[in-house]
């Protein structure tokens, strides 16, 4: 439902066309929309900027491809996060137009490139090799909901001196992201070198005593800088929503 | 250290009269002060735009004392987070013009007051009334570092009508900060609401498997929400910060 | 063993046809029977108003067709929960009368349709679409058992004005149980809504720090709501059982 | 606000009398109340029955009599929980008529006797002698929610005739309470022994491995017998309330 | 080694036949066996009155018949634990006069019955027909050592009868082993009966907060009875080992 | 309630003296007694030749007291553990034959000294001179059960040779207790060297990623050593009672 | 990068051949090298006096390979850990004389065998069979690295004795590595032996509450010898490192 | 006992003066020393270098001193560490020449300053100014055990360019004991920057969920950097007994 849809809808009850009842129950219908197995927020586009994305993992095809069809309807641009390559194959094959990238386990289908309307630009940086696939996820969703991304990887402070040399680029950034597994300092250490927010991924990579991300967690929120925040372990897409977020405030 | 000072060193270094290794030595000094017990970073203003803020908890007031009069030469404002009602005594009866926060256990010393510099509007938001004193921490923080700032205490998910009743108040803000413990629902809930960014702090009130915050805190990682990020249990002064740094968020 | 066998046991034992040392081995035998690998309870009927439930998982389908065979001579219904597709498959091709429900991953095998005896009507609430399989076997379980039963599912905090759009229904239900994963925050708001009982049920749905179900679980026991208590992670049985028990209660 | 004021209101707004935005400012005023440290939910005896209870713990007792100043105004009962002697004592010399319980650390304030509505008998049942001020604070809970309360203490499965002893009186309970700390084994077995559903309360008494309850509260989920929900540790209150709600169940 | 070749190496020092050099690197070599991937304690049997058990969990085939081939020169009996179907396979191909237990997954080797040695009868005792893999290890492990074994499999405490039923059999056992997954609380029940030691066997049966048996090992360390000792979770060998080493105690 | 009391009822009622009714009410007397606060298992003695121990921790000395003068009409040796100095002041003034040992926190009262009734020797290892408390508590226990018992302190893994210089004292007792803190791995070492059952205590002695003695607990419940089992955190009682049940094992 | 290749630089910047500019580039290439997915240490040789090592885990093989073909260029070794079979056999048939070792996971490519360049012995001691894996990657990083190193394997301390006889072995070490599972006891009984530093490495050999590694980890860090620090679990390729390291110690 | 008194007893046992039974007994006495509450271990300073510290938490003043009288006889030197003010007055009362260390709770005596005997200089870092405590009793420990001991404090990742100043230094030292609590992120990077073996010290310095240091442990357990092993929380003693150690590493 978009604002256009929602005036129309609010004047007619203004002017008495249209009964206090009968648009509760109209509004409710264009609010979300239920389809058996799920709920379709359609109201989120108009509450949050952008409309709700779809979680693959735990959804059959068949349920995926029922929601797309409903949104895709009313909203210029559908995400579908944590989806398998098998998945995603019976999707791509049903909507020709929509991409699949296999590290991010992203997919995206979109009516028009979106258009750039954040602040400046957010800078994903991730500590080791294995990180990446978080960090793409990360930037694919900021990229989808119309920021600048730039992206520098492995750069983790086994080799401090790596991260220094992009310090020029590191202090440009807008909103950073960083992505880490192992221990996750690294969050920590770009969040001292910058006054702009740090959103701090913690990855599952590692073993042993990593309990599978919690010590990067962990790490992450005992940060000694102060200008840093923390999403769940591999939540990627919620990085780079809260992002996005950030890089479009503005005052009411 | 400001602006000038560094300017005039690095000069001096560019016409010859100044030699590479003194004027490291002297920017090495500039940087930061070695005072036995403490690296004073005094570049801190320079490089994250609020200068280094003393965590009160285990120094003695003489070592905080000891600090704040190094610091006092350079900055316009000094914060002491975590700062016992005793030790908070000794230092307002030095610095007379100290304003010591009994509640959230916070002092401020500054030459005059915060200019407000932030985009928009900071709220921030407490699910109980043992909630306020990390709240208030949030508040005052985000308060010296130059932003508008409002609070709604006391509106938890048992009672969501509370929450609701201030619906417009809520999606005016720029940033938002929500406060819980217990079960830790309400920053989803507000989330759901809004698309300003918020930051979701953990409060270790609660019993029994509440575990100190332990429950709120990874509730508030699991959010079903996606403009979330989170801090450390009770960092209320973290959150007060991160908002801050993301109310000042600007293109390169 | 039902109440007239009992019964007459007693009489005999009253009129002195039957000695107490005969008369004990007899209601040993009667009570429950050791077939080897198990001690079927046939006393369960009488002690708690339904046969004891097969519980699927860890035991082969040989193993299930055995006691189900024991077990129809005496009783009306009989449940096996958790049971895979390939032992389901076995059991009904044996007992063609039985229903498999492969989402709920249970079976039942009726004498004939349970008689609707509870008070009122329970309502099964999910928060995502990924929790309708354990949203589904409490259901089933209530069903069961005596009880009328009703079902929202994906109406989760992130877009709560779906949850309000129920309100009534909701406000309605005689017992409750909400299902949700992740940050398990859905139970405490319902229960602020209403003055029944709620049971909620944790679900393994999440990731990173969700410790498949921990972190909804702690969130739920938490609940800044007193109407409300908790089964086990993923326990759909337990929770329609629970429900069923207090769709049931009644004055001595 | 009781029904009769809000029936009054919506009168208003039927016939005209009252615009909608006046009317919502003002049932917004009645539904809660805001006294600066607290949001006071009036609307709460309407929605669920029973007033809104003051958690006694981190309130100093200047706040909770300024709030029970204005929730007495409407409401013929009012509970402090986790309320400290020193606290109570201050309490009981402004509001005479109160009655503080020290072992279960609870007050209340009553107009008059409530009345018995509620189905049936609640029993309240502990393992253990140090168990009982748990135990008592559920009782008085449900006593004053207006049910008939009965209570068995020291019970425990080291001693398990004691228990049977009692097994008439167990079984015609309409609803039971079980509370019980170290290994929590109590609930399983009585909730093995009747058809009535039973609310487990995990205690924080224990030493070593039983981690404040941690155990009891594991053991209690993970019971074998399914007519049992659980209740945060210690949490006497809440399963008071809960079993109230069950013993006044009714169609809708 | 067995006691008759100590003598004769010990008495060969004291007649000055053999140096106390020589001496100590024969009794090394008998003592244990350094076979490239092993050093098979020979020893064990007259130190610990059994000969060392194979752990065949993380051992090729090879490896244990290589261990085997060495031990059996000198030993009655060997024991091989945790071993899958397969390696057995192989085993009982080689060494043909071996038995393979595969609900156990034990095998033993032994060349002729081992006497009945032990003081009293062992009952092995179990909560639910799942637990019976764990509680037949245990079973074999005492069988194996010399003790007369009986069990008693599926009397959990939800139907508590079921166990009431076979109190004779059990207060006359020597020593107890009771097996439980779940919530564990089938050990304080039984210890509460009898005056015998028991040993405790939590197993991972269960799902969701079982966290694979570490809820009913803390219910078992917890337990409000004291005759009560507790093994490693699904440690059926230990139970049985720990059993037979009571059965076996003497005077000195 | 001893053997010979029991004796004379049941005789009534084969006698048709006494009725079925009447004995029932009767020996539920005698098997138990409810004082309010404690229902006292009198039936203890005979169940498992030792009297109810009287767990001293969260009672006040009064119950303690009311407790000890039922109970000392039939009992020859009464126990508390885990007892303040001050509660155990008031005691013995009440009970003047009663002995209060001060590390380990128990206090006895006995008519005459126990009788020698065990098989063999118990004897009692510590690591550490801060587990003696613990060792002393287990110690005493024993003593109090019948028991021979010896003890040796203070011989840590650190420093083995210290441990072997008792290895002929260590290999001739009947009953093992190794008391350990910190990593707990003395109770593997002990039991590596004999065929004796070990009860294994860990303590709450360390500091750090110890936990409180949770360390020590998980070391030990996965000894390398089969002859071992575990108790509760700091629990010598348990220890004591355990190892005197195994030191009075009897066949049938 | 080589010492001769950065002496050269750093001449010419000198000389004024070089302008700091152009050196400042060239030396940030030299350090480390941006390959798409990777940023090459090549500093590392330098700094830390051998390469970057590969951690093999989460890469493919034509990853490593692009890795290894822009070190070879520069390095006298390369090692890659944590690497499948499969993997290691595409890169084995790519660079022919690596050689892959199949317990350890690590193949290492090399151009002439490392020189021994440590003060003395590498001593490695695993407690059982198991450990055999994480004991052989310590002791070929240990190897790689220019170090004489030993090996004693299952000697765990159930049967001590088998340790004691290669004690003269063990003092003689210059370093220790020490690699246990279950309960870790072994590093501090060794460590107690000597006084020679003693890295102890936690394996994930053990079942139930051994946590895969936890338990030997919490113990080995809570030893109660001294010299002895302590690796991740599993992490034979940081022991030998960390124990090369110590084996090159020198003043400055 | 030193070299000497050893050599001695081992010449009479070649020459027949001493038979093997009476050279027994007597080392065994020197060896260790049973004082009724303690074997101290004489034998340490042989075996280890370094005579046996004393723990001085949990033991009476009178208990230390009682120790301390009998090991200043043969040693050169005592440590006594984590010792309360208290009781240290106490001893240095007794001890006129021992020394107190506040902050750093230790204690020692001496007979003369202790030789350096090192290779070359160990440098303790610390990330803030209250990890200063852990940091001293690391610094005093090695210091004790002849070596040459520099510090660095208050140098966290927070402001990384503090570090960086130190670099030369850093470079120089012969082994490194790295300071920190919160994220524990600084020995990562210290370990980055050089070649020689590092100490991290995890302490318990922060709040919420850096859980008394276990969230700094497990950061410094996951380093991506490899010439570092891991030390208790707060375990500043261990930290430089190992440095120690591995200062003093030599060819056999």
């Amino acid at each position: 439902m978009n604002q256009d849809n929602l005036t129309k809808v609010l004047s007619q009850v203004a002017n008495g066309f249209l009964s206090v009842e009968n648009a509760q129950r109209q509004l409710k219908h264009i609010s979300f929309e239920n389809i058996d197995f799920a709920q379709i927020d359609h109201h989120r586009s108009l509450r949050k900027g952008f409309p709700e994305v779809i979680f693959g993992q735990g959804k059959t095809s068949d349920q995926i491809i029922g929601i797309m069809e409903r949104m895709i309807i009313n909203e210029d641009i559908i995400l579908v996060t944590r989806l398998e390559k098998k998945k995603a194959q019976k999707i791509t094959s049903k909507f020709q137009g929509a991409d699949y990238f296999k590290d991010a386990k992203l997919l995206w289908l979109k009516k028009n490139e979106p258009k750039i309307t954040g602040i400046g630009k957010i800078l994903v940086i991730s500590a080791g090799t294995s990180d990446i696939p978080v960090a793409k996820e990360a930037f694919l969703t900021a990229k989808a909901m119309g920021n600048e991304v730039d992206s520098i990887f492995d750069v983790g402070v086994a080799g401090i001196h790596r991260l220094f040399a992009y310090q020029e680029q590191i202090i440009k950034a807008t909103v950073l992201i960083v992505v880490a597994g192992m221990e996750g300092a690294l969050p920590s250490v770009v969040a001292g070198m910058v006054k702009a927010p740090v959103i701090a991924v913690p990855t599952s990579i590692g073993y042993g005593s990593s309990f599978k991300g919690m010590t990067a967690l962990l790490g992450m929120l005992n940060s000694c800088s102060s200008n840093i925040a923390v999403v769940n372990i591999d939540n990627g897409f919620g990085a780079g929503f809260m992002a996005s977020s950030i890089n479009h405030v503005s005052a009411a």
